[in-house]
């Protein structure tokens, strides 16, 4: 495993907060050995930091009231959702308070007519889109794990849909939160879009728990297409299949999704989801439209994928053969692992201008090889945005190494090519020697904006900025 | 006119600071009484604070001086892009320098294969567009005047486009500012998404100047549709208009623009731009695709329309019919004018969400019936913005506070309707009281963000917040 980095530990102001929020939440105040390292647990290769106490509050008002309690005691609140983050976000390296959100799982409303919804944080992605389902309309964001709300926006995520639906950012329209001072906000109303003063929305998406806790978050909805259709097309080289999906985007199609794996992805896939695809990069597509407009988009698509030697091309709109390919695609994690049977993953973000996806691909691919490690590639590329899975005994310190290596090495490769080292799984403790490189001095500025609203540094500490 | 409140000068500062900023810009500096009054002047019926000096840069560098000079001698800078802002934007309360970003007017570079482009603070939307028609690319956000795209940042304009291409905030990629402590930063490289970080280009935007200078912009591109087409569609009361414009979107039609005019507002446009449109509440419409695509929309669009009671449909996809029904809209400011030949026109911006829109609009015809007012109406409606335009006779002591009322009272109906008092103006000087009662708690983080990126309330003073 990786080391993080323990912080300062305020001793005597963890041990007053907890016992007064024992008092207060009784047995949805938990300090269990293993509840605490289930907490502190992320999936990734830094070392678990365990939080001294994990509390379940059921409103706002009862964040607030855990806030303030541990702003009086300067103790260390980390809010946690579904613990699916990767870069060791729900960490406590100076101890302190995990604020479980789970229990906070109510959709509050549905204004099906302004197609938008009220959410508390704990509601997963899943959950919601189960609730809407009756009523025509979707929340379109899909980071593959079924994630909550809450931690979605506070990592900025996003995945296979972002291409024609945005990222998280693009999908709020107000957050409710609590801030470091346990003061409660609103962000904005619900007008579909607004200019009054700082967007703090925007502000909040993305700090990762680091500015205040999301407690409540109006989102915008869409109607399901009336049309939805699937493709997929196998192309002789990655460059093939990135010059495809450039002349897509620039084409105008608005593909809902649009996907790429590589030989070794589709090697994975074919194994472990009983498929038989022609083992070379792989595009997968989907379309939302009307019935004529989703087949148009799937025919335009094929046209354009001829012209660069794709092969294979399979287009379909019946729901049981899509479903097929996109839960292969959403399996794939567990794909890649099956690769190697013990080994852990560990997912690299980089995102690249769509002009360099090719070239980081395929080097991405060859510094694999030079390295020995098993890394397949699956990527969001409509985007620019693709994960390297090196698969890595964590038993084996020189492998652990190149990894290390690797990670590095892709993501200043992403920050040369004028990307950045994350696309949607944030900084987190892992990235942040690369956030400084990627930005500079623009984290001087993230860092007096933290300092300004959270003087005692109590929200989740440690995460995004150094020091 | 309404009296914005002055703030006191630093009148040895704001001396020195101009001793040695004309020593460095010499001509590019300018001090002469009309064009300091021009560039505190703005289509606002606030009255006119003029800066100090006027300084025209022409790169991020210079910027950079002058921000540094003011900043050791704790002067104002106010940004200036076009002067097209609408609530004081552009005022200089404690007076200072106005920093003129029209001669940092060059498109750096455009990224055909990436969708982007980067520009200076001072190209102008329509400047950009005419740039990129040849490689069949063009920017979405229209916000009627050819505003520059740093001042369209600031503000987070949007316009027609909006309910199909989102705003500012939605087409921005990163920004170079100069900070006010002299810095410059960047908020981010050229990858289409990112989770690295505070999102600091957001909150520059919308923040109108009073978070540091806007020096560049990567800016997302489109490219042209294949097809356009156009429609437009009269309707007996606002309320039918609005209920075919929820169904046009809850059915997920793509509309690019979705306007709507009322009665009296048609009127003006038949009056100034030559039509003959039943003088009725008014749809028009733009559609994006393949040619199928649009033309199925337009349909689609129709049926709708007639469910809801619409009449004089008309479809085209003449560039000439489109062009004259497009210019009469973009008209509508000078149309409206002409309904009273010497009166102002006072333009209102509240946002509501689309269920609440026909009750906003027909509440605020009768409230200007009721106050006298003559007051035609035009909206962005597929997003719930709508414009009322009171059009008064600025010597008539009675009558501007009548405007005052309608004003005041409009922006806290769209309040307590969970809307914003500003779609897309901003705040300025005009609407900080509104500001404050539309957010509330969340307007302390504002400031202490404020206060802690421009701790000597250098840049834009006045502006977004009280005190």
């Amino acid at each position: 495993m990786v080391q993080a980095t323990a912080l300062p530990r305020n001793e005597s102001g963890i041990e007053a907060a907890i016992g007064i929020l024992k008092q207060r939440f009784g047995d949805r105040l938990q300090t269990g050995a293993a509840i605490r390292e289930q907490h502190g647990h992320t999936t990734t290769w830094i070392t678990n930091q365990s939080p001294d106490a994990v509390v379940f509050p059921h409103t706002t008002q009862e964040v607030a009231e855990i806030v303030k309690t541990c702003a009086t005691h300067k103790v260390p609140v980390i809010p946690y959702g579904t613990g699916t983050s990767l870069e060791g976000h729900v960490n406590a390296p100076a101890g302190g308070v995990s604020v479980d959100l789970t229990q906070m799982n109510r959709v509050l409303a549905v204004h099906a007519e302004d197609l938008d919804c009220v959410v508390q944080p704990g509601v997963t992605r899943e959950d919601l889109n189960t609730h809407l389902r009756d009523q025509g309309l979707f929340f379109p964001i899909d980071p593959g794990a079924n994630a909550s709300l809450g931690g979605m926006a506070a990592t900025r995520a996003s995945g296979t849909n972002a291409v024609r639906y945005g990222t998280m950012k693009d999908n709020v329209l107000s957050l409710e939160a609590v801030m470091p001072d346990g003061q409660i906000i609103r962000t904005g109303q619900r007008a579909r879009k607004s200019s009054a003063g700082y967007d703090l929305a925007r502000l909040l998406i993305g700090a990762e728990g680091t500015l205040g806790v999301i407690t409540e978050l109006t989102l915008r909805l869409q109607g399901i297409p009336e049309a939805i259709s699937s493709a997929r097309c196998s192309f002789p080289t990655v460059d093939h299949a990135c010059q495809a999906v450039m002349m897509t985007i620039q084409y105008g199609i608005p593909v809902a999704r649009i996907e790429l794996l590589d030989e070794m992805s589709v090697r994975a896939a074919n194994a472990y989801s009983g498929l038989s695809l022609p083992e070379t990069p792989l595009l997968l597509l989907e379309f939302h439209g009307s019935e004529t407009g989703a087949t148009e988009q799937a025919d335009t698509f094929g046209q354009i994928a001829e012209e660069f030697g794709g092969t294979d091309f399979a287009a379909t709109s019946s729901t049981e053969e899509r479903n097929k390919l996109w839960q292969a695609r959403h399996d794939m994690y567990w794909a890649c692992l099956q690769l190697r049977p013990g080994a852990q993953g560990i997912s690299t973000d980089v995102c690249v201008p769509i002009s360099r996806l090719a070239e980081a691909v395929v080097a991405a691919q060859d510094k694999a090889t030079e390295l020995g490690l098993i890394a397949p590639i699956v990527g969001h590329v409509g985007d620019g945005n693709f994960h390297t899975l090196p698969l890595i005994d964590m038993e084996n310190a020189e492998e652990i190494a190149k990894a290390d290596e690797f990670v590095s090495w892709l993501n200043d490769l992403a920050i040369s090519m004028e990307g950045t080292c994350t696309g949607e799984h944030g900084i987190g403790q892992g990235k942040r020697p690369y956030l400084i490189k990627e930005l500079g001095a623009a984290t001087q500025y993230m860092a007096a904006i933290k300092a300004a609203l959270d003087p005692h540094n109590i929200m989740n500490p440690g995460k995004i900025l150094t020091g």
